[in-house]
């Protein structure tokens, strides 16, 4: 398949487009901010020879609050990898459907009119997924594909948006609910004490995200191309170590560095649609840190303002995995919007290391169609 | 979206469908089989109140031989879920790339060709999974899709043809790899002693399957249209209890019975498609346990002879999860196949309990098309 052949959206009618809507989103009760980090992290780790380097990082990722599903006590504790997989399953069905309620409100949906859920989660493990409870649940017909992604991580999030874009090429009428759901505290690993795992603990957060693409109508982003790109030989530097106390994750220190080799594929993506990466209206990537948004900046050559909105995910909420970029883009909503026709890059990235990109253009109904 | 939207595949050029190639199979070299296995049990359960009753459930499974990725005295060993799963991930590794070769070499298709590669697994937990490191070891294109789906268990084989059949539905000239890789003897757990454990110790095996779904050109199944169908509250009738031990597999003693349910469904699909479900040139099915095929051939008004190659697997091979369709398929090819237009059925079924249907026409290039 050559880029000619990807869905450019104009061999369309304009009614038939693949269509983001409004992200919905919801972060936990409880708030840890970044002072109580810096301070717990001193107090669990006196005397690690590392403990300055760690708290230099963990100050330098700008996360000012995260908000987590237990109180900062619990979330210590480490009562077992089946308890905990258990509370991210009460949590996730205490949380997610009124998050999916307002999702499809926002896109002005019925349950009955989705014909597909896409449920990305690293966080927890259940089989059937939630997808299958979802349906029951909250009444989505039974004939509802079901596609439950727990394997991209942080990259996720911009996977989910792609695959909904291609189901709707395949069938212009249908609406893809997405649900991103992460529990990233249930993943604490007492034991863990490297570096990057001190960092981690100081940047991840738990939130939960959905969002529809319809294939008709609606007001949001229409989405034109897609694509991805796997940087060669880095499978190992985001992994799960799978172990008796669940997931550990191990994060290389190389990785703060992708966007050097990530860049060019998202301009090619660009390129490849007759657009300019570096001159585009709106820019709504993965926040897993600071210097991602900071080399983005410098590789695109595209001014830091630009990343706005995942900083203010960042900064507010912390890497909430996965529903980073669907938080970014309802920042973008609440904002106002880019604008009608306004042309925008959505990205996710994570572990492989890839990326899941998209290239897309702001429609409002209300404002005037080109 | 309703059933006139979907893929009738007549809206398109000819040669622009979504053709399903022969599938790759591999069994591991350790057998074991119907005789050891009832052996096993009686030693293992001698005094278990209901091992009469276990024994006649594996009896009445039917399957002679299963193949495993290790002798069976280390098979019965739990060695923690840590080591397991790095053996699941050692084992893939070793195994996966040649059944991904035969598969494009039988579809005649470079790597650099394919454009997602779809990979279901439920028996082993790795992230990245291992779509990453294939593109890396096999050279596929950096761009390539990754779609790993651990999730849907059995289900997963008949989703990862209908989610192929919908990327080239969207991307008419693209193709895409499945991979099942299953090794259901990894998630043997020797502290499950209820019937329902004793029975799938003697039903599960292990297997690898691949196949190609060409966009364009290719000899095999022509995918027309597909349906995934939820049958309503049954969520809780086949799960994945996760522990420190790791996923212990839960079967509700209703599962066999739920082909009264999901024939209609089966049917409801063909007639959207102006096909009679009892009438098909051939079914390509799930074989879970040897009632769904008695149950299907008697809610679908059709001869048990035509899940001869359901059945064969399941003899064979045991039941090897989300790679079951994909050997039966196989078997089929083998066959020499129902030649030219001939229609038929393919489905899976698993959690959810969920099916995942498909129908199609056979395509041999060499012989006259309609």
């Amino acid at each position: 398949m050559t880029g000619a052949e990807g869905p450019s959206g104009r061999r369309k009618q304009a009614r038939f487009m693949a269509t983001l809507c409004r992200p919905s989103v919801s972060v936990p009760e409880h708030v840890i901010t970044m002072e109580e980090t810096l301070e717990l992290a001193r107090e669990r780790h006196a005397g690690h020879p590392q403990l300055p380097l760690a708290l230099r990082l963990i100050e330098n990722t700008g996360v000012r609050t995260r908000h987590i599903v237990q109180p900062i006590e619990e979330t210590l504790k480490h009562p077992g990898f089946e308890d905990r997989n258990k509370l991210y399953e009460a949590e996730a069905k205490a949380r997610v459907p009124a998050v999916v309620q307002r999702a499809l409100d926002d896109a002005e949906l019925l349950t009955a009119e989705v014909d597909l859920i896409i449920y990305v989660s690293c966080t927890g493990f259940m089989m059937p997924s939630l997808t299958a409870w979802l349906i029951n649940e909250m009444g989505f017909d039974p004939t509802t594909r079901q596609l439950p992604v727990a394997q991209l991580g942080c990259a996720a999030g911009g996977a989910a948006i792609n695959r909904a874009h291609d189901f709707c090429t395949a069938y212009p009428e249908a609406n893809v609910l997405i649900v991103a759901c992460e529990f990233c505290s249930l993943c604490y690993q007492p034991t863990d004490i490297g570096v990057g795992s001190l960092l981690s603990n100081g940047l991840f957060g738990d939130g939960i995200a959905a969002a529809v693409v319809r294939g008709r109508g609606g007001e949001g982003i229409r989405l034109e191309r897609n694509g991805s790109y796997l940087i060669p030989k880095t499978d190992d530097w985001i992994t799960y170590d799978v172990k008796a106390t669940g997931f550990h994750f191990l994060l290389d220190k190389r990785v703060p560095s992708t966007m050097e080799p990530l860049a060019p594929a998202l301009k090619d993506l660009a390129d490849d649609h007759g657009w300019d990466a570096s001159g585009l209206d709106f820019y709504i990537v993965h926040a897993g840190g600071p210097r991602i948004l900071d080399d983005l900046s410098t590789f695109l050559h595209v001014d830091p303002h630009a990343f706005r909105f995942s900083r203010a995910t960042l900064t507010e909420y912390g890497n909430i995995a996965s529903a980073v970029v669907l938080d970014a883009l309802r920042r973008l909503f609440d904002d106002g919007g880019p604008g009608d026709q306004a042309r925008g890059l959505l990205a996710g990235f994570g572990p492989g290391i890839t990326a899941e990109m998209s290239l897309g253009r702001w429609h409002s109904p209300g404002e005037t169609m080109r």
